[in-house]
This record gives structure tokens, sequence and C-alpha cells, in this order.
């Protein structure tokens, strides 16, 4: 068990910006609400997978909505304490810890603000490794647990709970519904897990990693070097895509999610060249024209768009015309790479025909391959 | 406390499909539900809101969606049985009675299958007097009182419990964005009232006034009179409006409503007219011409098409060209006639620049105006 103080923010929501490869939000109001938490005296402990017993419970915590939205809403103080204390009373049971429901993004934080509210620790683990837009992508349902109850809550503490889904499209469908009738943005509790359900389908130490991250590249930008070797020390598999400019975005916010495609003009060595890439919140495939053989990375394999002046990942709600960016590509988690995994989360889950060609290695550089997958118990 | 049994079904079905103005779905298939619980030794118990105690809770029962959605989903068993079940596990309160949430069209009967499945008494009171396309029109509502919790449930007993909602207009949004995502129709609790809050805030004696209006029509027809001589012996306050023809109706289903107009040529000594009624769910204005003075008459007074050849009432969700009707106004339970109420359920709650010219008289006939609406307790 260790402790998340005020020194260790700047360098956690950095490096998740890093892993939610376009999505999971903004971290900036996140990382205000959880400063002025730690500032007023609470605590933020992170436990280890190891640490959990088999039976305790944990909500899975994070946010729902289209990032543009999230951006212009500040997380309310309270909310994920009275979240986790709507979902003790419809249970009947307390939860021992926290469980992060996407490593990318403001979402990232969130469960770091349950914490401080609860007093309860966050496990350093998450179902994705990244950001995804919707709630059936993750590890947890992949190897088929069931998101029940799911809560969400609004702006104003208004709570639902949502009992007995029979899958997470089902759950994925109405959330998105009530959500954007929330305004766009709501608290969530996809579901809850046990110690051993989050050892056994849960990604270890992503927590760690996007802080890893996060200060290898304010390390490097100390030091007058690109936040691109930042993290190129950090994930042994990133690879520099492209440079280039923004000269084109589409971009709507419509039905839950933040849809668009970008259009980079090459700069440096790849002048001449054009790169589009396609959102739904995350970042999902990255393309030089319009060929098969054009594709150069497609989910779940991270795209991370850094702005050059500054060297942050962007995320989606971010882009503007005019940006000069970095894109790097990050290899996915391996449990994302199943077979499983990939109908949820490779390219045809998102409606492309082309074949996932991952980039070799892991997000956390485990060499050995997971054990197979096995039934949600 | 008196039973229903299989003989008082045909004239409650009839009866509630007057009072729904065109809305509250179809009396069929809830009629046949009941019908097989009763014959299967299912008792259904009616309490008049003097039986209950000052204290007891009863859960406000009915259903949500559009009615063309309505017709076509059964009414799955043990729907309200296990909504019952959820709020009770919710709340940590039993309820005591079962309260109608409107007396109009199919929502009339489904309180009485939630009385089958738990075996609680239906108490004989609505907060309508007729059916309402929207969750805050309501004198419940209009009196105050705060949808909570709203419990919502759909076809595959996916349920959702909705806390701490600031308002009914609130309520509304969230209930009927998460009941399209649920397929356009869900089982209902809109609340819990107490005993002393149904004597205070409900319409009593509106179950037994479907029922009488049934029966008469029954009587009439089996009598070779028309129907709507058997109206007007319950309703004193009934007038003729228009008999035509279906010339034109323009319907979609849209956001959670059937929405429309219907253009209704005139026959008998009304022929060379045309009258024009607007529907949403509910029929809410019936016009002649274009002028303000055309206006026949406006929510919150009942409008009744009953198809001449058959004499039965139809909802909304049964209208189609060439149908043959008769166009009845029914005087609206006082209750709604109070200018709170009026600002909620009036023409100009509907969007209509029109004042409420209401008929004579009081849907149940009685004198004497109610005291003044007092604040909720």
């Amino acid at each position: 068990m260790r402790e998340i103080t005020l020194e260790h923010l700047p360098w956690l929501a950095e490096g998740a910006a890093v892993l939610g490869a376009g999505g999971g939000g903004s971290t900036y109001l996140s990382r205000l609400v959880l400063h002025r938490l730690l500032q007023q005296g609470a605590r933020v402990r992170i436990a280890d997978a190891e640490e959990l017993g088999e039976e305790d419970l944990g909500p899975v915590l994070g946010g729902m909505g289209a990032p543009t939205v999230g951006i212009e809403r500040l997380p309310t103080a309270g909310r994920f304490g009275l979240l986790i204390k709507t979902l003790a009373e419809a249970t009947g049971s307390s939860a021992a810890f926290i469980a992060i429901g996407e490593i990318g993004g403001g979402n990232a934080l969130t469960p770091l603000i349950g914490a401080a509210e609860s007093g309860l620790p966050v496990v350093d683990a998450d179902p994705m490794g990244r950001a995804f837009p919707e709630l059936q992508m993750n590890t947890y349902m992949i190897d088929g647990l069931l998101p029940d109850p799911l809560l969400l809550e609004d702006a104003k503490q208004v709570t639902a709970v949502l009992r007995h889904l029979p899958d997470a499209q089902t759950a994925e469908r109405y959330a998105r519904a009530l959500t954007w009738a929330m305004g766009g943005s709501a608290g969530l509790i996809l579901s809850t897990v046990t110690g051993a359900q989050v050892r056994r389908h849960g990604i270890p130490g992503t927590l760690s990693l996007a802080e890893k991250l996060g200060r290898a590249m304010i390390g490097a930008r100390g030091a007058h070097r690109s936040t691109v070797e930042g993290i190129a020390e950090v994930v042994a598999g990133a690879r520099h895509l492209f440079e280039g400019k923004i000269v084109d975005l589409e971009r709507r916010t419509f039905a839950g999610f933040a849809r668009g495609v970008i259009t980079i003009e090459g700069l440096g060595s790849y002048r001449g060249e054009t790169l589009k890439i396609d959102f739904q919140n995350e970042y999902l495939i990255a393309r030089r024209g319009d060929q098969p053989e054009d594709v150069l990375l497609t989910v779940p394999d991270l795209l991370v768009l850094l702005e050059q002046e500054s060297g942050l990942a962007l995320g989606s709600e971010a882009l503007r015309y005019g940006l000069r960016l970095h894109v790097l590509g990050l290899p996915a988690a391996r449990e994302l790479k199943t077979d499983n995994a990939l109908a949820v989360v490779g390219p045809s889950a998102f409606g492309y025909d082309v074949p996932f060609l991952p980039l070799p290695g892991d997000l956390l550089g485990r060499s050995a391959p997971k054990p197979p997958s096995v039934t949600a118990q």
C-alpha cells in the first residue's frame, strides 16, 4: 500500500492522457479536484492487486459521456462518495476498495477522487490499459462478468441503479441514453468486482504505468528533450508513426460520443504525406491512404497524439485546426489481443474491415504470454 | 374492500379506454394477462381511499412509453411483482397498497396486474382522472410531491431505480430517455405515496368510474343503443362534438411519444365541416378551423373518439384512415382546473396559445368545489 501525494498528480495526469489514446476525458478538472482534496488532508492510498482479499468487493469507477461535454462540467464534490454509498444501499455490501474503470484520461483520476472521498484504497489495475468508448470494451466484460449493478449519477446527484442487465451491450445502450439525458456526462459505477476477479481479469500495474509515463515525460521536458523520448523510455514497443499539422477536423458530438476524422499534413520527413485518423472519443485507426495496406495502426493498439510545442498528449476534445503533432503508436496490453478481446475491441468491433496488425510487444513490457482466458467467476 | 372478478374486466377495460382520451395504451394485452391471472385464482382487491392508513405506503404504478409501441409488447408476467419487490429493496419499506398512476387505457389495468401478482389491494383513486403523456402531469406532482424513487423495468426484467430527482420534469426527461432505450415501453413506478397523500392529492373513485362507464356502454350496446348514450348516462357533462370519417392521419412515433394530427370530415348533421385533432399519445385539442374561436375543446377536458360500428373508444394507436367516429368531450375532474394544474396540463403546457374553456361540470359529477390546494406533505 502506498500513497498518492501532490507530487504524483502531474505525473499521473500527464501519463493518463497518453493512455487515453484520445479518450477518457480531459484530466484537467479531475486533477484540480484531486489537488484540492489532497491539500485539505484527504488521503489516497494505492493497493497492488495482490494485497486484496479474495472476497473483497470494489466498485469499478469512472465517468461516462462524450469528452467534449466532460470538459465543460466540473466533477461535483462528493459525487463518487455518494455513488459508493448508493451502491452499498443497493447491494447491502460494503466496498473494501475502488477499481479503476479505465486508466486513460480523466477517468484514471476519478477513482482517486472516490478514494479521497471514501477513504478506500484504489487498486493498481484496470480492465483496458487505455480508454475505450463503450461499456462492454473492457476485460471484465470480455471475460463474461456482468455489469451488475450499474450506477450513474448526474451533476445534481440524481442516482440511477440498474440491475439484472443481461449483458454489457444492453448496459451500454441504457447507460448511454441516460447519460445523454443527464446532459452528456455522468459519474459511473460500471459494476462491482472482487479481489479475486481483479487478479484474474484485470490488467495489473496500469496506474503505476501512467505515473511512470508522466514522470518520464516531465523529466524529458525538463532536460529539453522531446516527450516522445520519455514515452519510449517507459514503453519499449512505442513507435513514432507520423509528424504533421492538423489541416482538417470533422467533429460532431452525437448520441453520447464525440466522433470525427482528423486530417494531418506531413511535416519534416513526412512532408508530402497525409495521415487520417478516425475517432469515437478515442482514436481508432490511422491511415495514409485508402488502400488496406495504408493502415498504419488500429485499435486496440494505442494512438497517441502529442502536441509538439507542449509535448502533451491530446484528447479528442482538445483537437483544433493547425496544431502540430507527433503521432505515436503503443502496443496494447496483451490481454486485449486474444480472439475474444479482439471481437470486442478490435477494428471489426468499430466497423472497420481490416485486420488487426499489432505492434510488437506488450504495453507493460511483459514477455511471457498470459495463460489462456478462463470463464468468469 | 371489494374484489374484481372476471365479470368486471370488460367493463373496466371499455371504460378505461374512454378515460384514456386516446392514451394510456391499449387495454387489450393487459386485459388478457389479468384474465389469465384471475382464472388461475389470483385475487384483485379494491380499497377506497378512506380505508388506507395515514402512513400506509403504496407505489404509483403504470406503464411508460408510446402506445404505438405498447400494443406490440405483451406485459411480462411478474413484471409488476418484481417492480414492487425492487422498490421494497431500494427503500427498505414494504408497500401496503398499490396506487394507480393513470386511470386511462391499459394503464388503468396494469395496477390490477400488480395487485394480482403481489396480493396488495389497489386504491380506487388516481392523480389524473384520465391519461396524460408526461410524468409531471398528475395531481401528485402538481401538488409538489417528488417522484422518489422512480423505477422502470424493461421487458427482460432489467430494473432501474432513480433517486434524488429534483423535480418531475427531470424525472420525465430521464425516464423517457431510458424507456426509449428499453425499446419504447417500460413498466413504471412513478413514486410512492402514503394513504394520507392519496386522500389529499388524489382524485377519488376513478376506478369505479371506469367500471361504471364500461358497464353503461356495454348495457347500451346490448339494448341496441349507441355507447354515446351509455357514456352520457354516467358523465352528466358529456357533450357530443362531432361525427365524421378520418380522411387524413399524420402520425409518427418519436422521442418516446406517438404524435400526430387527425383530420375528420363531417357526416350527418356535420356534413361539409372538418375537425382536426392533435395528439401526443392523448388527444390534446379539437378545432374546426384555424381561428381562435374554432377551438372546440382542449386538454385537460377529455376528447373521446368512439368508433361508430363497435362503439368502442379508440386510442391514438388504433386510428386508421376511413374510420367513422363520434367525437365526445367530457369535463375534466375539478382537480385539474386549478391555476396550478392548468399550468401543467392546460393547453399552454402543450404549446397551444389558446385559453382553456372548460366544459361545464366535473368528470365525477361532484358539485361542491374542492378546498383550495395545499402544499404537499
